[in-house]
């Protein structure tokens, strides 16, 4: 692909132009494509930033990840609303494949460019960027003390958990998906950039091959315990569920968020070598489903629903600790959660082991009745326990989406 | 794609299996394409792991890289044998997008599956994976202190350098690249799954936005500092410069080596903030040539050759310091490199400055006049140098490819 084509970013400028306004127009309108060019690219996606919701929920999950969380400088109410426009701003243009500022990269020679130029010939790649505000956001600093949402708590200590403070919480966080990570990075770098004396990043994290479908368009991928992961997942197409456990409705305490969503990310490492030495019957009976199919061990193939009921070799055929029973909305009073996690591998550590795992993150109503109760319940019993440790944890709320010429944000400050 | 399609690992069994003896009768044959299937996947390449050269050098640069160096355990000159073995029959099946061990997922189930399973619903995506052994493997443990190539030195210390001990050396090294991360992941994975006990990880690194095209078919990607990188690489279609500078030709003193290459890596971390704040001006003149395009600063388009005699603005048009004029073979006696390196990032550190960079590697047929040199010279007076730090650094000898039936290194224990 050359600049000169109809997929760079420089090439895009006109299309990409049009494609934002009509997006503003219309809520109706999700994505656009870009169609492959002659160079023989690949067709690109693009999501439009402005909605009524955020981008990056139920979108459908791309392959990249970069996430990162920031803490906010001593700065006042205005420069940290000033900063949210900024981003919103850069959002809309990076999310519609458009290099920041004014693109012009071989103008001004006597400033630094206004973009960074490594996405320069680079597609959209279906580029979503979502904000969120972590607890610590609502204090005195910024007077939001009242406006802190109930369900926007601090979570609570689980049982096992292995946290390590560089890991945790944020006052703001950006999730960054592409399905070119170069594309993701760009965005964390660009709006890292943008922050510069506002807000540093706290925790950052890349992750590749999404662990959840989050649509029954896409196959379901594996995590890396090489099982299918996201099977069972809510699907952007079960409206009802979405509208029911994703989405902050109307007449909420917190009419900020109505048509946000809270996001809770834990960095989940695997102990992978341990797993490997396991015997299969050991590693289905962890998780309550076949390793190459995916389906329940009740029997049936990967879209059947589990019998829990249902007794093999003298005992029930889905473990009393698997995972799967654990956390079915069966055991949980019908909480769901909208999964939205990544694999992640991070090197290794110093004894030569892979660091690696499932960065995992979940979209939800109110973590109170979904992420909370799931995962205490999870901590206590699962024997997947025995191969993972949780080490890092956030959580933020999601506000709704900026409308066209607003910003996210717009609805708690504005 | 599903299980049942052509693509999937399960599904190419016949296919690639057929594909690998094809490629095995005849090293003409250099990849086969999966076409794409009825689930709409895209077509994927397979490269085979057999033939007169090791995969992965002169190999179109595949878009992600995960490399790993490896200690080798108190372990025999057999067993070091026997693990070579492994890792070459491992690598075939691999890269032939086959899952390792007899496959059958769902079989036996009294003991761990031969394979860990994440990449078995994935195509073969390009997947290369190449060996090298570093200077410390040749030393009494293995009787092969007679064997050490006077080209494998010991890369001497250059100005400016900050290695990290635990990002330097090795015994051996595997670079896995593959167009989807999560199939060059199960590649070292598997690999150092089936060296337990016999070598374990020294560091690893993982990279994506290959920095630099090995093929006048790849348009040529950009590095972190958003330029273009690879423009004047050694490209696979230039078969004299190939011959000439990258493989190691009959007749050499290490008559084991002929056929195969000297991998260096070194692992650069850039500081991306500062030099985001550097205008576009300094920003051309460090590198020697535009931003946008890539144009050498004398003039012309991307692949105009610079005029370093050319004058602008009262000086020379290329700077006395800028990289591409102290890297070009004019100043290094006509020493060329074929670069395939990597941009990377390594999340971020305690200041909340992305830990991002480029992890160089580059390919030559004797490191004393091709990589050294230039590195001296860049490392006293490239004003890059104020942008980067080296912190990671290994030299590898790359043994010619297996033949079918035989292993890499057999050249050098058989
Ligand atoms: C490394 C950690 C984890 C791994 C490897 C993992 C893996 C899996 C797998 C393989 C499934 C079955 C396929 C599917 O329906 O997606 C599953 C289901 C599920 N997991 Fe996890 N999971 C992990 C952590 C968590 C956590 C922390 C939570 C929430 C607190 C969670 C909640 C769920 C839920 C709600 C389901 C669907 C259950 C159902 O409705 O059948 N998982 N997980
Ligand atoms: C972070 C570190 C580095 C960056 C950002 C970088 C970037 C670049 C760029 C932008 C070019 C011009 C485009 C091209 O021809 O590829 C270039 C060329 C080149 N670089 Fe680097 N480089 C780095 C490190 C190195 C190192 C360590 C070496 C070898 C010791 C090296 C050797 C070369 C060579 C041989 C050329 C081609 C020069 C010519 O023939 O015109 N580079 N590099």
């Amino acid at each position: 692909m050359t600049a000169k084509s109809g997929l760079s970013r420089r090439g895009l400028l006109g299309l990409a132009g049009a494609g934002v306004v009509g997006a503003g127009a219309g809520f109706a309108i999700d994505r656009f494509v870009v169609p492959a060019d002659a160079t023989g690219s690949a067709p690109s996606t693009i999501y439009p930033f402005h909605g009524e919701h955020q981008a990056g929920v139920t979108t459908a999950a791309q392959d990249r990840l970069h996430f990162a969380a920031y803490d906010v400088s001593d700065i006042s109410r205005a420069e940290l609303v000033s900063l949210l426009k900024d981003w919103s701003a850069a959002a809309a243009r990076m999310t519609a494949g458009r290099p920041v500022g004014d693109g012009a990269i071989d103008g001004q020679k006597d400033a630094p460019p206004d973009d960074t130029g490594e996405a320069l010939d680079l597609p959209p790649a279906g580029l979503t960027i979502t904000f969120g505000f972590g607890p610590s956001l609502f204090d005195h600093r910024f007077g939001l003390e009242d406006k802190r949402p109930a369900a926007l708590i601090d979570l609570p200590h689980f049982p096992g958990d292995a946290l390590i403070d560089e890991l945790v919480g944020g006052d703001l966080c950006i999730q960054a998906c592409s399905d070119d990570p170069q594309v993701a990075f760009h965005a964390i770098r660009t709006l890292s950039r943008i922050a510069f004396g506002r807000a540093s990043i706290r925790w950052s994290q890349l992750g590749f091959g999404r662990t959840s479908s989050t649509t029954r368009a896409q196959v379901t991928p594996r995590n890396l315990f090489g099982f299918k992961d996201g099977t069972a997942n809510v699907k952007a197409e079960d409206t009802a569920r979405v509208t029911d456990h994703v989405w902050v409705p109307r007449g909420d305490s917190a009419a900020w968020m109505t048509g946000g969503s809270y996001l809770v990310s834990r960095k989940i490492r695997m102990t992978i070598e341990t797993w490997d030495r396991t015997a299969l019957r050991e590693q289905e009976r962890v998780i309550g489903r076949s390793k190459g199919e995916g389906a329940p061990l009740s029997g049936g193939s990967e879209f059947t629903e589990p019998d829990f009921a249902k007794l093999g070799h003298g005992a029930v055929a889905i473990d009393a600790g698997a995972h799967v029973r654990l956390s079915h909305p069966k055991q949980n009073d019908g909480a769901l959660l909208l999964r939205r996690g990544y694999n992640f591998v991070d090197g290794n550590d110093d004894l030569g082991r892979l660091n690696a795992g499932l960065f995992f993150i979940a979209f939800q109503r109110d973590p109170r009745t979904q992420f909370v109760p799931i995962q205490l319940r999870l901590a206590k019993n699962d024997q997947m326990n025995e191969y993972i440790r949780h080490v890092g944890s956030g959580i933020f709320a999601v506000p709704p989406g900026a409308a066209v010429g607003g910003y996210v944000g717009q609805t708690l400050f504005g």
